[in-house]
């Protein structure tokens, strides 16, 4: 019976961002991965499924010691369509800790550099100050098309309270609207086709809010994230819970200034968990 | 007249930060350091100072590339008191941005590691979203006596709005106090003696908040930051022309959970622009 099951598993088509994140381990210990189109932005990959193959090169780690705490990924240069190389090395491990450095490289090049912080944690006094958003539920919100100029979006299921595009698909610089008072969102979100949530599928959708500039400025200039922290809340068997449940995610920027501005956002369950908080400061043009 | 000056200068006694975050580079391009006590923590040096310490080893890079944009430090073990070693690495050279690695090492174990965004910023629309918050001015309030467990809190002129120790010095569970409803602190904090605002002084303070979890609830237990982000919003123009006036610095946590918790920071310059935002995630035992 239990081989039945696996074959009918095995059967079943492997998800989009399992394929994206996929990692091969080499002879040296390094992992190789390849970009993939269903991820693709405007111009190279999404960089949360980038974050979350960064990750994955310590989740997949014979040497890894608990589960993730923290994430920090530096876009260091433009990632091309194709194959790249991973070092991920835990320069330090404790007792109950372990830090990593990772580094990926393509065509002798470092496009990121990231640090992870693993642990193995306890039950301990635990309390959640921020409090979850009156919003409504993901049932009662229409799906918002995806952008057709960034492949990544047909990979989320992604309604918006506020703060995003239309429910035509259309964002406010496409429909002629002016600036918005903020550049606050809400939005409930999960992986089209739906994938029971882990550490891989949360790490990408940290990353999935819209630019904030776009939000707060209607007007469609370059933008790109040099560095995104996550920070982990649950573990993997809370993220499990969670099914194939959409996640409210809510993102707003503090800060535009001089060519930078930051993002601070969370992602909740569907049940009012806390999941991970995350951090980004983004480059702009003008 | 100049030398004149110059000698006036080095007359002047050096400032006990200048003093614990100097680092002298070596002939294999690594660069020495050594803690010291007057930044003690309870245990090891302040991490406020070790992040510092390292942002100081991009600072002094001849191959810096503008000014720094994000700072994130993972403090992956002990940091004991003497003499370390710093390795940074420009790992990214851009037409305006740069990324950095850095590892600290002592004994021959990684102590901390940390990665450095530097660009060179351009005049771009800006506008800074989050309030500068209703609090009464440095002057209007008394100087919070520091903490003799943490010689580090004798070099910061830090006067609490709310938050923090009391007008006696002593925290909540040493005068016997309860649980507070949230973990929000609010404080006008300064270098003491004062010194000119920079890059080195602002990444210090940005670490220089009591744990969140002494402020929500009132008992000592062991705590230890494991990484902290910092984003910088001012060029060094900026932050000298802050001169020695006290910042004002806001910090919380959201949520504590199973061994770790986080907290988010704002800092403020008197005059109202937000000089930098910071987040760290840190253990605590129970």
């Amino acid at each position: 019976m239990e081989t039945a099951v696996k074959t009918s598993d095995a059967a079943q088509p492997a998800h989009a961002l399992d394929i994206a994140t996929a990692v091969q381990r080499q002879q040296d210990g390094s992992f190789a991965g390849s970009t993939s189109a269903a991820y693709g932005n405007m111009v190279g990959p999404f960089g949360g499924v980038t974050a979350a193959t960064l990750l994955q090169s310590v989740m997949q780690h014979p040497d890894r010691l608990g589960e993730p705490v923290a994430l920090t990924v530096n876009f260091a240069g433009p990632l091309a369509d194709g194959e790249f190389t991973m070092i991920a090395e835990p320069v330090r491990t404790n007792r109950s800790t372990q830090h990593w450095l990772i580094r990926m490289l393509q065509a002798g090049a470092t496009a990121a550099t990231a640090t992870v912080v693993t642990a193995t944690r306890r039950d301990t006094w635990s309390a959640t100050e921020l409090r979850f958003p009156d919003v409504p539920s993901a049932a009662a919100i229409e799906r918002t098309p995806p952008l057709e100029r960034a492949a990544w979006t047909a990979q989320y299921d992604m309604r918006f309270v506020r703060g995003g595009p239309g429910a035509d698909g259309k964002w406010a610089m496409d429909a002629g609207a002016g600036a918005e008072p903020d550049s606050v969102s809400q939005l409930w979100i999960r992986d089209e086709p739906a994938r029971t949530l882990d550490f891989i599928s949360l790490a990408a959708i940290c990353d999935a809010f819209y630019p904030r500039l776009f939000v707060r400025r209607p007007k469609w200039v370059p933008v790109g994230t040099v560095s995104l922290t996550t920070y982990f809340h649950a573990d993997s068997a809370a993220l499990a819970a969670c099914g194939t449940d959409a996640l409210l995610g809510c993102a707003r920027a503090l800060n535009f200034s001089n060519g930078y501005f930051d993002q601070t956002a969370e992602v909740w369950s569907a049940a009012g968990q806390l999941l991970a908080t995350s951090h980004q400061v983004v480059y702009y043009k003008e």
